[in-house]
């Protein structure tokens, strides 16, 4: 996957994503030290930044295959987005989601039509319950981020970004993405060092989920203990992605680890000063810079806000804090 | 106030203003049977609309006027805005709020490097306050609604709402905005009416403050009971503003009243569709939408969701609800 690709998807997918705002509070500068330009993939369609890689991938289907339908195994925002997107150009889709996923994420896939199945996350293997789905039904399986057409629809991500930046006359010394799996921070690296090559490129992981922090570190893909917790589930996998690894190995200047009472800060003061419904995965970026993760003193900073699918009772415990 | 001063205002303000996004979501066009199109005006700066007005009034200021500061009485979002805005222009306000706004406008505006007055809803009159302090200080008074400069510069939400939808191929059939002094809904009304005729302009308002609605009802300006309360903090006055009513009588086909539940659950609703943070008042013609209080179906209807400065307290019992 190279920055042709995502300028490929960049064009193909335009008329079906929303360019999302590029958003700056004043007050949000004024607490962290920096101009800070929030780019709220909360607002995309579905909810999050997935709409993109999916939409980017579904747009290659073949006649056939789009008959044959799509089967997606996610934890959440990769369901929704691709039943979204299956909805959108009337190809069937088949989502297998952690029986623990949040209830909006759940429904969501339901409500645009998807068949959902459930799986137990400790026990089962998704990859096997989709491959033997696909198998049965000729459906085609969407990765959530290990495939070159969904990384570069994550990018597109990047390239706005970059775009809205200049347009403001707003040089970027550094971008921030949330990492799971790592797609979308490889797409947004791959576009973002292309277009600005000085700008510093980060992920950001929960702690616990700190597997691509560390492998970036000691150069080799590590792993994640198994039975850790987090409020990010969105953001919850065992090691870095096989395709995704070597594009943040190469572009990456780090990862930034966060607890999760600094995302639960960060989901509030994303409330309070950009008006956003943010879901815990998608604020891992704010809190690294609220809580000082990384010296950002006088510098411009794009943060990816990548999703808005929260459980009510998990905002509110948020708002609380 | 003509057209003419909206487009004005609309060059001078657009270098200062978020053009914010014109939002949709399959699922609520779903529940409510049309298409809706939602302009996200809490993703403006300072949260609310309202910055609009109070950008096109402070950039008309003399040099002397402008050493002078400026004073506002209000609720909230216009104490917000016109702090918000002083600060940009470094121009020093003093607000003049009721003790009982909400905690993140007093905050807000505070924040903003404001002199805040607090006043006495019941007994005081802010207006009183406003002129003293104008007549000591030789500042100059930024009325929330009366006033030509700050209904156009409303207005020019107007503007980009007939923008966005022709850019995405979406003729406007309804427009609704809220109302308490009406400044925003004229300046959009006046707007909307001369770009799209065709458009049907609404107003909206809560329970118990439906002055607009009896007055568009009865041709004169009828007012509301004192004591009365609403959810709605920001769409609380006594009678429809005197430069505003009669643009609003030639302009609107009505006004939509709501009961605060309906507010919640269309704060509530703007949470899990839109992923916006929307304050009570702003959630008005969302509400009305919801509750069904105008036949819309099939048709395309642009809300204005106008702000979205909440305490968190309050935001929290919508989402229980």
């Amino acid at each position: 996957m190279a920055f042709g690709d995502v300028q490929q998807a960049h064009a193909r997918i335009r008329p079906y994503v929303v360019r999302t705002p590029l958003l700056e509070s004043r007050t949000l500068n004024d607490l962290i030290g920096a101009r800070v330009l929030a780019k709220a993939e909360c607002l995309q369609n579905a909810g999050a930044f997935k709409f993109r890689g999916a939409c980017n991938r579904l747009l290659q289907l073949t006649d056939a295959q789009r008959k044959a339908g799509v089967v997606a195994f996610s934890s959440g925002n990769h369901a929704l987005a691709t039943s979204a997107v299956g909805r959108m150009f009337g190809v069937p889709a088949t989502i297998i989601m952690p029986a623990d996923a949040p209830k909006a994420k759940i429904e969501g896939a339901r409500a645009n039509g998807a068949t959902v199945i459930l799986y137990d996350r400790e026990k089962d293997d998704r990859e096997a319950i989709g491959a033997d789905i696909a198998r049965k039904t000729g459906a085609i399986i969407v990765p959530p981020y290990d495939d070159p057409h969904i990384m570069a629809g994550q990018g597109t991500a990047g390239i706005e970004i970059v775009e809205q930046a200049q347009a403001i006359d707003a040089p970027l010394d550094v971008v921030i993405a949330a990492s799971s799996g790592g797609g979308l921070v490889a797409g947004v690296a791959t576009a973002v060092k292309h277009l600005s090559p000085r700008t510093a490129v980060y992920a950001g992981e929960p702690a616990g989920f700190d597997e691509l922090a560390r492998s970036l570190v000691s150069g080799q893909p590590e792993t994640n203990a198994p039975g850790t917790r987090s409020i990010c589930d969105s953001l919850q996998v065992a090691k870095p992605g096989k395709l995704t690894f070597p594009i943040n190995k190469r572009y990456l200047a780090g990862s930034l680890v966060v607890t999760d009472d600094e995302v639960r800060q960060a989901m509030k003061a994303a409330y309070q000063h950009l008006k956003l419904v943010v879901e815990p995965g998608g604020a891992v970026p704010l809190a690294a810079l609220l809580a000082g993760k990384l010296d950002v003193s006088g510098k411009t900073v794009a943060i990816v806000l990548s999703g808005g699918n929260v459980d009510a009772s998990v905002f509110i415990e948020a708002l609380k804090g």
